[in-house]
C-alpha cells in the first residue's frame, strides 16, 4: 500500500471528505501531471500568489527562479503553500447550487528550502529541463555559472498536504431530475498544438524527439 | 485611453518590466479570458492557496463557495491575492538558463468583502452562471432559499495588482544562435471536449446553445 501522509489542522478536508486524498501516489500522480503550480507566500502579513513550474523529486517538489525575485528570496525558509490544480471539466447541473467543477487539485504545505550547493543546484535545474523535456539538458549550451549564480532553486519536503478530486456528472436533488433541463459536463484538457521553430534555428537542425512528442504533464 | 492602476510596492516589477500592464483593458482580458484563479490567504500567519472560480463585473471581481468553507471565511474582510494564470506556451532556448513560459497572468491585490444583501447575492450567482454559460441561469431551477444560505460570495475591487504577459519565441544569447540546438515554442491551450450528457437527462431535452457552443474564457 502506498504511504499516506498525516492529516493535520491545516490538510483536512472539513467538507466533501470522500473528495480528500493523502496517499502519496495520488498526490505525486497530480503534481506530475501539471507542472504549473501556484505557491503562495506571506510578506508583511500579506498574501501573495506566484504562478510558477514545479518538478518533482521522490518526496520533494522544486521550484526556481530569478535569484532577484522578492517572491524566491520571501520564501526562503519560510512557510508556503503550494497549490497544483487540474480542470478536467465543467459539471452543469440542474440549479446553479449543483454546478460544479471536475478537478484533480493538490495543497501541499512546508517550509521552503534554498538548494544552496552549486553542484546541487545545476543536477537539480537539469532535472527540471529533463523532466519537461527527456533528454533535453545534455543537448543544451551548457549552464555558465554567472547562469547558476542568478537563478535559486527552492524546494519543498511533500510531508503535509492533500489532494482532492472531482469526478463525473452533476449531483442534483432527486426531485430536480424530473425537470426537463440539459444537464451534463463539458471536458476541458490542455491541448498541445504544433510546435513554432525559431527562425534563426540553423539549417538541418531537425526537431527533437522531446519536442516532437511533448505531451504536457508527461 | 483605458484607466491604469497605480503602480505600488506590491504589485511594481521588480524585473522584466516590460512584461507588466497596469491598465485596466489588459488585467479585464485576461481575467476574463481565465475563470479559474488561486486566491491566496493567511492564517495564523500561515499562507494558504485555494484554487476556484472568479468572474468579473466592472471593476469588481467576485468568487464563491461553501458558507461553511474556511478559505472563504478566512478571506472574509482580509487581505487577499486573486492570482489568474493561462498558460500559452513553453519557450525552448539554447541554454536551460533562457527556457521560458508564455503566459498571460494577474496578480489582485486587495481586501475581500461578503455580499451580504441576500437580493444582491442572489444576482451574483445568477451572473456567474450566465457568465459561464450565457442564459443558462433563467433555464433552472430557481435556487432555494437554503441555497442561498450555504452559500458565500465574496467581492473585491480590481485597485491594485498588475498584469503579466509573454510572448513570443526564445531570447537567446547571442553567441549561442550559432549553436546546432533546435529552439522554439511549443503552444499550449485549453481545449474544450465534447459534451457529455447526463443520463439521466429527461428524453426531448436537447443541448442548449450555451453548451454546444461553449469556449472555455468566452
Amino acid at each position: 500500500m502506498t504511504e499516506t501522509l498525516p492529516v493535520t489542522d491545516r490538510s483536512r478536508l472539513r467538507r466533501l471528505y470522500e473528495r480528500g486524498h493523502f496517499d502519496r501516489d495520488t498526490i505525486n500522480a497530480i503534481l506530475d501531471a501539471q507542472p504549473m503550480c501556484h505557491v503562495g507566500y506571506v510578506r508583511d502579513g500579506k498574501p501573495y500568489v506566484t504562478p510558477t513550474m514545479q518538478w518533482r523529486e521522490g518526496n520533494h517538489v522544486y521550484w526556481h527562479g530569478s535569484s532577484a525575485s522578492r517572491a524566491l528570496r520571501s520564501e526562503t525558509q519560510a512557510e508556503v503553500c503550494l497549490t497544483v490544480s487540474i480542470l478536467d471539466g465543467l459539471v452543469l447541473a440542474r440549479s446553479g447550487m449543483h454546478h460544479s467543477l471536475n478537478t484533480r487539485s493538490v495543497m501541499l504545505y512546508g517550509t521552503a528550502f534554498k538548494v544552496e550547493d552549486p553542484a546541487e543546484k545545476l543536477q537539480k535545474l537539469g532535472n527540471f529541463v529533463n523532466h519537461l523535456y527527456p533528454g533535453r539538458y545534455e543537448m543544451l549550451r551548457p549552464d555558465h555559472e554567472q547562469d547558476l549564480k542568478a537563478t535559486t532553486v527552492l524546494g519543498m519536503e511533500i510531508a503535509e498536504g492533500a489532494a482532492k478530486i472531482r469526478t463525473g456528472g452533476p449531483s442534483d436533488d432527486e426531485e430536480d431530475y424530473a425537470l426537463p433541463i440539459w444537464a451534463g459536463v463539458i471536458p476541458i484538457r490542455m491541448e498541445v498544438g504544433d510546435p513554432i521553430p525559431d527562425p534563426r534555428n540553423l539549417d538541418g537542425v531537425e526537431m527533437p524527439a522531446h519536442v516532437r512528442n511533448f505531451r504536457y504533464g508527461g
